[in-house]
């Protein structure tokens, strides 16, 4: 018998795997969490059904969330991810040695606890003494927490369940407190096929917060359309602007200081949205 | 009851779309031929039981194939396109004043027939006068036509059927010949995701034919892994020379003159593939 995953991503279209094995499921307090072993992407962490990272195309997201901004800011010391409890994000930003500390915020501990049970290769990080690991509410967090990080990084599911609030114009506001002075944010923001309006309603809302907003994109095999983009607002540091020529030869297997630049650059519908 | 169509990309990974109607099944003398009214990506060609193309997202393939490559060439006046009897690719070459004459040639007439009945918002530009459509094979028409081109297309399907020569050294070789001296070719070139040694295995016997070797991208959601590759072999313009500022706005939704070197900007492990 073969039994496979299907993830409709719209009520019309959706993806499929063929599954080894299922190695969880729960109903958290926040969410429903699996792990799947799959044949074609290794193992696969779902939240509510959606596929949130697996282990052959993981890498493509984490780099893409932590390094363009890292590599804007010109000293980001005290970072912040919101959300990302599988620890992905973090094993990236701990590959830049001018962070002296990483803050993880996930509201779901369970995330965090299966994701180092089951996906070691991705949450090995959050172990690193350069990182603090909260299990809290990350609205609550940045609200708490004025004038104190350089990069906030939001790891968020889609505008669904928990993640409802992580898209709304008062918590961009609160991270823009929350940002130092020269602070830099970014966060996912769905794909520009099926959830255009979202990229637009966001856009419009980070641009009356932040000075400097740009947007750039990668491709996710299995995320909605395989085109995801990112959106970035920033106190004073532009991403256009770094000399790419002084970005390090990171061990990654997405970014890279050639990309840095060429990920801004837009298809022409996907600019059209962020007019 | 609810009918969905599902391809299978690898054996163990796929896509699925639901179905309002399907139009044309028919086994041709080449490969099974089906049009399907989906949901989610309007009316689709399949090919062998793979994606070609849909009215929602085909217009990222055709400018994509058809503008980086007659954007580098300073004089493109005659251009080849082997296979794309869709006509996608010709509606967009079609947008270039400086083209005189394009010829399709398409091992499969069917595809031109039900194309022009059922896509006509593809197919529409096959009966501008400045195009010939042949129904011929191929790899036997660039034979007969040494030095006759100034731009070669290669919308093939995967090398699988008909297309396996479209994917030979051979082949390559006789593009070569049918370029004049200032020639330039694209193919499409499949996924890195799930096609990495086809990508390897097309860049060496490129490189061993032409001086110029470019590869670029695109996002495609019905097509594997939804990140395609196009190879790209020049006999001297290089499109990375090209002066952007000079390039016109057409009338397109994902290539634009910022887009032109940036889609050459690979990920880091598709630079990989074809150093």
């Amino acid at each position: 018998m073969e039994l496979w995953y299907t993830e409709k991503q719209t009520d019309n279209f959706g993806i499929t795997a063929k599954i080894k094995e299922t190695l969880v499921t729960e109903k958290t307090e926040f969410q429903d969490l699996a792990i799947i072993d799959t044949e074609e992407f290794g193992r696969m962490l779902t939240l509510d059904g959606m596929v949130m990272t697996t282990v052959k195309d993981e890498f493509v997201y984490h780099e893409m969330v932590a390094h363009p901004a890292l590599f804007t800011h010109p000293n980001p010391e005290h970072v912040l991810v919101v959300g990302g409890g599988d620890g992905g994000v973090i094993r990236e930003v701990m590959k830049h040695p001018k962070v002296k500390k990483a803050v993880l915020v996930d509201i779901d501990g369970k995330v965090i606890t299966y994701s180092k049970q089951f996906l070691p290769e991705i949450a090995g990080e959050l172990d690193n003494p350069r990182v603090e690991v909260i299990v809290n509410d990350g609205y609550m967090h940045i609200h708490d927490h004025k004038n104190t990080y350089d990069v906030i990084m939001v790891d968020s599911t889609e505008p669904v369940g928990p993640a409802v609030e992580l898209f709304t114009k008062g918590f961009y506001q609160g991270i823009y407190d929350a940002l130092k002075e020269e602070g830099i944010f970014v966060a996912q923001t769905d794909n520009p096929w099926f959830k255009a309006d979202l990229i637009r309603t966001v856009n419009r809302d980070v641009r009356e917060i932040f000075p400097v907003v740009r947007n750039y994109i990668a491709n996710i095999p299995t995320y909605p359309s395989g085109l995801w983009t990112f959106t970035m607002g920033s106190k004073k540091h532009d991403p256009l602007q770094v000399d790419e020529t002084q970005i390090p030869e990171l061990d990654t297997k997405y970014y890279s200081p050639r990309l840095h630049k060429a990920a801004f650059v837009l298809p022409k519908f996907v600019e059209d949205l962020v007019k």
